[in-house]
């Protein structure tokens, strides 16, 4: 082999024992430590597996758990201090209860990898970080289905291709992005399911070759089942790309609304106002009142989005088990958790505060926006849809030549390109009753669009008890 | 308005009544075509509810009915002909029943959008997708099941960070890719539950104002659920977004074990050699043996998880309801089930035919992955783990030394590290004993991975029933 | 080794000689007939290196030569028959070149192999596609520019934030995406020319052990460069990345423009009416007349971008030289190519024949778009801009609390806000004066306007020379 | 308009006048700050070309100017106090202004906005960064081409789909990876003549309506153009997106290096073995040595490229000029920066001090690598290619069939082949001659690789001037 001094000759920009550069790239202690108490729960739950495999002696074991909470008081106090060479929690943690308990500290790792601890650890923080998301989702669903409920009364246009479509409830419109994140809650209900199986017991590959009991550690972690294949259990993320893409889907949906709400609060809309306390200023323009806040919620789905397709390329290029690839975990996780959760308070925030413009909403209700309702009167008068959409189509066209709303139309307008329409056809030009025609399940008709409540604050009951 | 010379004045690159370019781009047949049977089963569950709603009479209906088996027929002979102007499957469907029957024809549309019927079709589409995949995977988890039952004596370094790490069971790594395949298997559950709702009756936003009977849709057309709102029902893609994120995970897991195979398969390691049915040939070198099916199953998840991406973003930055960008998902959805449902077929066919080599696997395992058993032993003698795990590192860098292996150091060189070690030290350089000890729930004791065989075929058995 | 039998224990779906999915799986023919053109030029210019090294006669040259000549016709007029086994096109050519013209066609391939082959095909196709495109953009570029120089007198408000911000030329806004147009010329031209860099002579690997004349090589099939190692030349695909980002940036750049023009096209803004020709109808709502063509060239980017992230990930993944995996190019490349080349046609026929509503833009200024003329008006009177930029809110809220538009305010009322308001103040009410402002280079001023279609006239020039 | 106490009937999260999440959302001073000195450099510009038009007295412009210097002082001292309020850089140097000199700060922001403000500051930030990765590549490209200078002798096996297909060079190997890297640094150029525009003068949309010398502020900045259109100027970030891309196409290239170095790295290739500052143990198995540093440049990519996926994500959903969306631009922009200067620093240590095992990567040639030059034998004796490919492939089939090396196949066994062998095939079986048949451009011969390593050392000389 060649020697070090070989190495001069093409000159690295380093040459000695360690790369501080390596060492900073290495470790993960500056984010990890988030989970330090995950890691004191899964110790706590492992050094009474060892006590009972008679791997330490109870009077170990007690020593162990004092240790251990007292490191838990110290974190929660603020008063750890992290030391050169604590490159991970891990390592922080068991440097730690060596410094406080002395040698039985040893043995705390019996049987034991960083691979399946990691993993233990992450699995305990994402699902109580789930429990929150919920919550947090929850909580604005109840927000938007009680401001539906509240407002169900008011109508305006339904936009397709960002085009005026039909007259609408403004509460139908509300409920349509509710019930999209109902299934953000079932998905995040059954991911949970995913994350919450032990690995603990697995080792590095091979699982553990002490008679470690893992339905003790189940218990004692509150986890729902236990990890069937040692090489699978350390090697796999699966549950942290999973909840990377449900933050990416659920921040869409939240983009989305966000979308809506933007084109609503423009001047030419005037549909809402946003509260100030989701509104700002510009540094130039006097006269400004930016919708900040929905321009932020717009734009995180594209960062959380970021994350998922980062890890995924990284998952995507790896062979089995564990490679220190895997360190990506962690900061997308921890980045995509943080985004989501300040996205869905901040969105409720909006949502509970926003004013709307009930006469400006009205208002944009026009004649032409009930071309398919005038279809329809032909229809029941038994004329096919298709011929019906197209003698509509020409109502339409005669009212723009003459300059006219289509209402404006008369009956002998209208005669000339149908002998169905009859005086009658004026009852047509009724928003109100025009929306009680979609009286038939998720239609926007009153009864139906209270249904929608209804059933909405009972799955809410059910998931929050 | 400004009249049409003065487009001369900027010269664009086209003036007349239709680009032939737009209308190219807007149409759909050339890929929805493969909805054909959707579309008409559909068609035929809408027609029984518009008589039922006495928007077609009972003969009106079996003409439509019958008009819809004949097309029915003509795609399933490759006799349908798509005419200039079909520019989607329903336009085309429709026009050849007004071809077939006349004026009834008009009536089938009544009530109904494209908005609800396309996205109606895809999910009748996508769910009968759903249970093919199902199937496949079963199919390749079946193989590896039994594949492992039959060879759960054989031995082989299990490595990670790609370095050799510790003996393990070949059949252990073999569950640990069928247990990531048991995963996308229940996934794809939970995904067919929310892609089987039935959206018919939403109309293009606001619902049916018709007496739609959206439960005698449901029953006719087998969906497990009603959309809540219709708005939600006609704008929302999530089940297609959750599908192509199913495909990129799965795939994923296939990649990851195809990197594994293409390791074992290169000269180097030479544990395994693929069929010549999965292999081919170089144009240069005349030695060459490719595994371009594994290069092939290791490339597609780049290319499903493109796919994902691309939807996610044009997703990402839509406002709610009906947009033609929503046209991005059929592309997406049928290349991702095309790309899947091959790539397990060729994953089965790998995973069936591909021979071990035994002996150089097992010749591969060397004395210094049982440094942890050293480790190990010295634990059992009652020495803390950390100071075993120093002992042993010492004894590896002794035996490097030494330039001898591991198990060559004698018992001398062992106890000058530790007093603890003796003669029954040599007991340590076993392989199978060593394996034999990870009998903990997913360890790779012979014990251990007969109870994944178990596991795993106990919940073939009911995923198959 | 196992025998084949033992295959059955474990079921696999295929057992035989060849798998027909596999070989489906494998096969590229369907998608890289495509480059025909370039694989017959790529081999005519290769024989001539061939017979320079003496390894074809002069005689056999020609027999080649015009073998190539007759299968490029066949390609012409679509009379090539691909047959079973032709897996990809360079075989497919291979083969016919040996039915017309016998033994001297197995001594074209001496010396290369298909992984320098394949990419020299590909070299030579993208090159030329590029070409297109940017012909493409120049034409789109093209019409934006003289539409802004015969609309520059135009004016209507500048929207930050999606709220209305100050008075600006529709021109300006025009030429703001024209100019993102011009970076996306400039970087393709950049692109083009490590594109456009010769691997041929690089066989599979090693490089070429015969004579062969790259130089020669180079001059026939017009590259610009020689690859300068033989093992990146074939195993790297960096054109296709760079080519997929830059089809996903110039589309965000259209995506941007289309989604500016679909909310100016809403009835809420009615500052454009897009041609029929760009526009449809909807099935159920006869009134709708939906801008699809926008939506269509908003949705683009995301396909397009998908691929992009589709083919980083399955780079990413791999070891150097040429893998199988490689094969995801071809079909990203052409879609993305036919995708751009599309959305860029229709874009310019949308903006070649889009209307502008001229009175009502202009009617949608308001005075409160002028504060921050207010305060410079205060500026220039030598208030500190952070001070005059207060006062200016505190008019903006005196008007809004007297309920009175911005310019309506006395100067009584300004005064009491500073005494530095005179009766001048009235003249800062003027639109087409707010604009004149903006004389700095990139500024909204007819000057400046003018002067930036210049700029883009003469670039355009160059450009098409 | 509804009064406030309304929201409380649907209870959201937050009433009152700020929410202190949104604040925290909207803030960007944690990230910003690191553009200090880019923005005090941006003002100490900007107040000179106030003076100039005369909107700062030279008295007040010297004010600011000093003022500017002191917390240009503050910062890098780290002296400076972020006060609450301070919501990014901008408003944070401007309120430490104010405190230091009063009143004449209030002049500073006169005609510029944040939107011009924020975009010069990055591009500040940016063309310096790229400077410094610019000198990581060339140091790490230098590193390797010197040691393919000094390692020229050394053969090894070339593999192709990770089988081994011919000896080759281990220079000619790090050459590959070199050139991919010269790549990198051309495009790093081209997108910092993009960056390095100036758009200083653009306001927040309009331009700027006071007599700022434009070219005054190029000159002062260093800028190398200015920027054309004060809506583009203000409103796009191509410069990002070209940059998030360019670290993803980079860090492939190092992905794929580090791919290929951790298969060297195996027990089973054994090619090469890093040094121990780049390698870490296990906390299980003491033997390991895990090349964690290879691990962790394979992983970055996907990080990278997550970031550039995301922020692609939020740019592609946006209308035209400022949006709040664009805040997402700096975390993306300051991450992809320090994880390519850590990477590229980390990669240069690996290749600079990693070993080679010349004596296993030597034994690793085997005869059957030489199947081609067997082939091309023939081909020297006059047989086409074809037709040479196939006796060398019965040769390989014949050498396994008697289970012996394919050099040791007789005269006698190879003329049954072909009556063209004779006696003087023993010269193929030499990898030395071999290789040194590769003497074309780009080819492995040494004269190849000599000719490589001069033109790297000619551009690093020109590139580092």
């Amino acid at each position: 082999m060649a020697s070090t001094e070989g190495n001069k000759l093409w000159g690295g920009r380093f040459v000695g024992d360690t790369d501080p550069i390596m060492e900073r790239f290495n470790a993960s202690i500056a984010y990890d430590k988030r989970m330090w108490d995950a890691d004191i729960r899964g110790s706590k739950a492992y050094v009474k597996a060892l006590e009972k495999a008679k791997l330490v002696t109870t009077d170990e074991m007690n020593q162990i758990l004092n240790g251990l909470d007292q490191i838990s008081e110290e974190w929660s106090k603020s008063a750890f201090v992290i030391k050169p060479g604590d490159e991970d929690i891990h390592t922080a943690n068991e440097r730690r209860l060596k410094e406080l308990i002395g040698a039985p500290a040893g043995k705390l790792h019996t049987g034991r990898s960083r691979n399946d601890q990691v993993v233990t650890d992450m699995r305990i923080w994402l699902r109580d970080a789930i429990t929150t998301l919920t919550d947090n989702v929850l909580q604005l669903m109840s927000t938007m289905v009680e401001r539906a409920a509240a407002e169900i009364d008011v109508l305006f246009p339904g936009y397709t291709h960002m085009q005026r479509a039909q007259p609408i409830r403004w509460s139908h419109w509300i409920l349509s992005h509710a019930v999209a994140l109902s299934r953000d809650v079932d998905q995040l209900q059954e991911i949970k399911r995913r994350v919450n199986v032990l690995p603990l017991g697995s080792g590095a590959i091979a699982g553990t070759p002490f008679d470690i009991d893992r339905e003790l550690l189940q218990k004692e972690l509150e986890f729902d089942g236990i990890s069937l294949n040692s090489m699978d259990a350390t090697g796999q993320r699966d549950f942290v790309a999973e909840f990377l893409f449900w933050a990416s889907l659920c921040l869409t949906h939240l983009s989305k609304m966000a979308e809506d709400l933007m084109l609503y609060s423009t001047k030419e809309f005037s549909f809402i106002s946003l509260s100030d306390a989701y509104s700002t200023g510009s540094s130039l323009m006097p006269q400004k009142k930016n919708a900040d806040s929905l321009e932020l919620i717009r734009s995180k789905a594209g960062r959380v989005f970021g994350r998922c397709a980062g890890f995924m390329m990284t998952l995507k290029g790896l062979p089995s088990t564990y490679n220190k690839d895997l360190q990506e975990d962690k900061e997308a996780m921890f980045d995509c958790y943080d985004t989501v959760h300040a996205v869905l308070q901040v969105t409720t925030g909006v949502m509970s505060t926003l004013k709307i413009n009930r006469s400006v909403m009205e208002a944009a209700l026009s004649p032409d926006m009930l071309a398919t309702d005038l279809a329809y009167y032909l229809v029941r008068k038994g004329m096919p849809f298709r011929d019906a959409h197209g003698i509509s189509g020409k109502a339409v066209f005669a009212a723009e030549s003459q300059n006219v709303a289509l209402n404006q139309l008369t009956v002998e307008d209208l005669s000339a390109l149908s002998p169905l329409f009859g005086s009658d056809v004026s009852l047509v030009w009724d928003y109100s009753s025009s929306v009680e025609q979609y009286r038939a399940p998720g239609g926007t008709a009153k009864s139906s669009v209270a249904a929608q409540v209804d059933h909405l604050r009972e799955w809410l009951k059910k998931k929050t008890q």
